[in-house]
């Protein structure tokens, strides 16, 4: 089958490669429509390797995709082909400790599309379990359904972060995954998000998303934002989603007594924490890794009108212009917040 | 000073009543604007009680009232004369074990707005504490504020139903516990709500209020709309709103494994439940005693514009009209949500 | 192999039976030491039914049961023969939803021991699902190891619960349910437990096993002896383990403010709760179904010496004898807790 | 009245000082019984100051303490002269917000004995709220009663843990504060508790006190250790209760997937973490400050014979042998762990 194969750090190509086509009883096969490039994709592609997952042999790209079934195991019972569908990437060994749990992210054993050695999805057709295959509301395109996946990782965050209805939320950083989480927040309950950034287009985008305040640390305290909307107590919950140190570390500050902080972004080092700073609010920290239960949550609020990602696609690209696409990806202007390809399917 | 005065029961009249003048240390004094007309005002006005509590000497009507501050006690902080606020009704002892728990709500000692023998607040001026008084965003007018009280009542059943961003909902009844009770599920992170009733004036009202799914169970069978929207999994929650033993019965069907129920309803008599139903899925039910912690939730929401209690404001009345206000209440159409009274102070 | 048969309603057989003898890739072969007889062996051998389910063709009897394994499947990691065990007697569908979210069961797929037509574990070797066996600490006997099934009701009861380190628990009725659930409570976080029951000799044994205050409600009244402990305040779980209407009624009377009630006795028919009592309290109730996820709860407590179930071993049966064992168990004295028969395997 | 006044720092003496006297309405006044010696009065003894708290005039030490109720205020139910009681040293404002929300340890406006400028209660009567006093049961000697403030500290920690029953618990530091927590984590639901030190009487004296593995980090594998006894899962939860960074960093590596780490002990400088380790868990954390409503939570379970604090007390010194007594906390021997004082009333 053909697929836009990473060679090796550096080097994509469109080419044949030999992929499973065997339909398991409880798999679907599906007919690829659309794959969104993520952050990840486009660091394998620059590095060759995230942390310890290294490129060691050609693999397919993508991890983010929606699609029409068209063939379905013998056991499979809640899809039937024509079904419009996107894909969560990782699956899981049922049969471990962590899935039995309920906690199927934190399997050792998942394998992860686009995560080495593992091929993803940047080809036509892909076969995949029926249990991780979830069917698209009518009023949500191909497009949407691609956006699935990174605003799963935002939804995931929501869920871990037990908000109440009402609950002011900071989120910081306002790149891809400040934006989703800040669309999740907000229609999972939170009554505004405190967005905060450094770079003005990427605030102003956000300002138009919904009831979203942006805050450029640069120029703007953010505790006085936060005053001034609480009167003085203090954000209920703080994501961060910027990986970056400073804005760890500028957290606890923002939090009302009795707060949580939820660790979205991944610094690279270890970070210097005040823990008596925490203490004195008792605040409590959620960390996430990926996300499980979350797709049908995001579909429904999606399938709802409540969240709407159409904005935050920027750019597409055919198929045949992959490789463009990932140059552009590789060079995402800060107003751009999602690259996408169209697989057109034999 | 003048006042809305229940004599007894059936009989209303406008008239001077002695009524407390001293502002204490804590307390605002409050010039009351408007005052919503709650079905227990209207109970209290046919019956002379509600359960065990009986009008045995001439009280003041309303609990559902905003106005502006115009002085403050020499202990209070966080307000000011000129503020625009809405006022908690009930008045816990702050140094009751169930105060000091976070749960005022459920304090023996509470004394609240219009429940014998307290006074309510249809009259121009009130005293309150300013711990219980809270101001109001700029774009909620005086006649939206009136309407957080009922309005708190949903959001104390959405907090307690620990809503997961993207759970659907059923709420049982579309009276006006039922409409707040859907807005507050929506806003507090509900993709949709499915709402039921049996009169179908109600039912459309509701349906234009927000992604909620009207179902007449007169003519329409509930689990069928259920299953279709889940995939036949069911609903995440079921808030009962209509206090009818037919409706809370049919709960447990309407229920996903696992899911919650919240009784916000109050049926007189005891309701038989099949708790063998109720365990096969491990249905967990919550039970509310009006609300607590609730007034900063929903004025946050109704700030950020996710609530919009307007179009729940069906007619007007001046505060010399006001009898006329009640016995429009008494026989309330069905499309009509709420009356409300403004009072002009001298 | 041999088996304890019953062939239907009121006759039983010890004689050879055909079970599978495979042993897939992830199960082992288990040679059967120790099995219980539950009230539910019990009901199927009197009544040939219990509810829906109802014996058409013979089945071997048992679920409560612990052995050695002898044979691992090629895919087993944490088992190896030679390793004293226990078994959990419900296998879920891995695939399923309510597996997949981790309440596996809620899976309406379970296949139980002993649950018509599943066959049971009275036979000298099984082949059963490794990750549903549970190896026995070494200071567990294979009968406290076939103990751990009835107990596992308890725990999962305490489980949901949410015990706060301290609460004061009411378990209504001193049955087998009543006493490990009492166990559970206690070791699970309560500081004593109040026992209610109206059979004075099984309130004599629980108050032996613990901090356990037995009140005989035909002669004590329960909410005064609550009273007393917690200075007026209530209860702040109440456990209601007989199935009994009248129990059930009287548990929001003993609960504290915002106390919870979990339902494990089962009603036969529904039964009418004061909805307006419970809402007075904000009283949450959870209800149960089985157990998930607590065999290894159990035996942690078992294995550190917070829980000793040997007191609850009333009499031991060869397997020879397994008929007069159930003659024994449906004539059980208000002083035996648990009979249990050893199988002699060949 | 005389007390045991710390002049400045370095200086100590029994003397008469002026100390309130009027009994309010929802007071008590307390012949002081027995007062235990805290790090924090010794710290302050040493260095006059404890972070942001400065010792700026003669202050009178402890706040560890049971006494009898001599006099009560004409508003105070739930007491009587005669009464053996223990008392909440911090009294929070009842009309904060924080205090509100049941969160009152929190409060910014707490008056806390012996955190200057506050009296602490070295001295023969204290006049104290009757909400923040609390009875001891029989069994419960005034002794181990001045033992329930440090108690409070590990039973606030088990409360915040949100223990499941049978979760395997790893407590780091054996100091008071790490016993305190492995007696609460126990009674609290905890099967087992691991804790670990670099002292060895410390970590044999811990031995004693339960189902408590001693694990001497500087000479045994603390992952090595929990993978024995978890089958390589790792522990459900972590308290930190040594404050030394290099034990807080080992915390991650001890937890199982979705486990909890609770934060005790309190580093002096900012500490780094590795965020991708926790993430790679989806760990959380919970920060702790003092302790709320956990008195009658720690009176429950030392009353039913749960917890028995009588080990800890180490050395007992009468009133005019404070200054001996505060010498000898100084230089506490690692085989102790409470010095306290019995306050001779006139």
């Amino acid at each position: 089958m053909e697929a836009l194969v990473l060679e090796r750090k550096g080097e994509l190509s469109i080419r044949e490669i030999n992929l499973p086509t065997e339909v398991g009883p409880h798999d679907v096969k599906i007919k690829i429509q659309t794959v969104g490039i993520c952050g990840s994709d486009v660091h394998y592609y620059e590095y060759g390797a995230i942390g310890p997952f290294v490129v060691k042999e050609p693999m397919v790209l993508g991890h983010e995709a929606s699609g029409t079934v068209v063939e379905v195991g013998h056991a499979v019972k809640h899809h039937k082909p024509g079904d419009r569908v996107c894909m969560e990437p990782g699956i899981p060994d049922p049969n471990s400790r962590a899935s039995r749990l309920g906690i199927y992210n934190l399997d050792p054993a998942v394998r992860f599309w686009a995560t080495p050695p593992i091929h993803g999805c940047l080809t036509p057709y892909v076969i995949h379990p029926a249990a991780y295959t979830f069917k698209l509301p009518d009023n949500v395109s191909f497009a949407e359904g691609a956006m699935v996946e990174p605003l799963a990782v935002g939804m995931h965050a929501a869920v871990k972060a037990k908000i109440k209805p009402g609950d002011l939320a900071v989120v910081m950083g306002a790149g891809p995954i400040g934006i989703v989480t800040s669309l999740a927040a907000i229609a999972g309950g939170c009554s505004q998000v405190v967005i905060t950034d450094v770079q003005q287009p990427k605030l102003d985008l956000a300002a138009t998303l919904g009831p979203i305040r942006p805050v450029n640390v640069a120029k703007e305290n953010l505790r006085g934002v936060i005053d001034e909307l609480t009167d003085g107590w203090g954000a209920d919950l703080v994501f961060e989603a910027s990986g970056a140190p400073a804005a760890i570390q500028a957290a606890p500050e923002a939090l009302c007594p009795g707060g949580r902080i939820v660790l979205v972004g991944l610094p690279i080092r270890p970070v210097s924490l005040d823990i008596v700073a925490l203490s004195a609010k008792e605040a409590s920290i959620e960390t996430v890794f990926r996300y499980a239960h979350v797709y049908p949550r995001a579909l429904a609020l999606m399938g709802s009108g409540k969240i709407d990602l159409k904005p935050l696609i920027s750019r597409t690209f055919d198929f045949r212009d992959s490789i463009e696409a990932f140059e552009f990806a590789v060079k995402m202007p800060p107003d751009c917040i999602k690259a996408q390809i169209q697989v057109i399917s034999a």
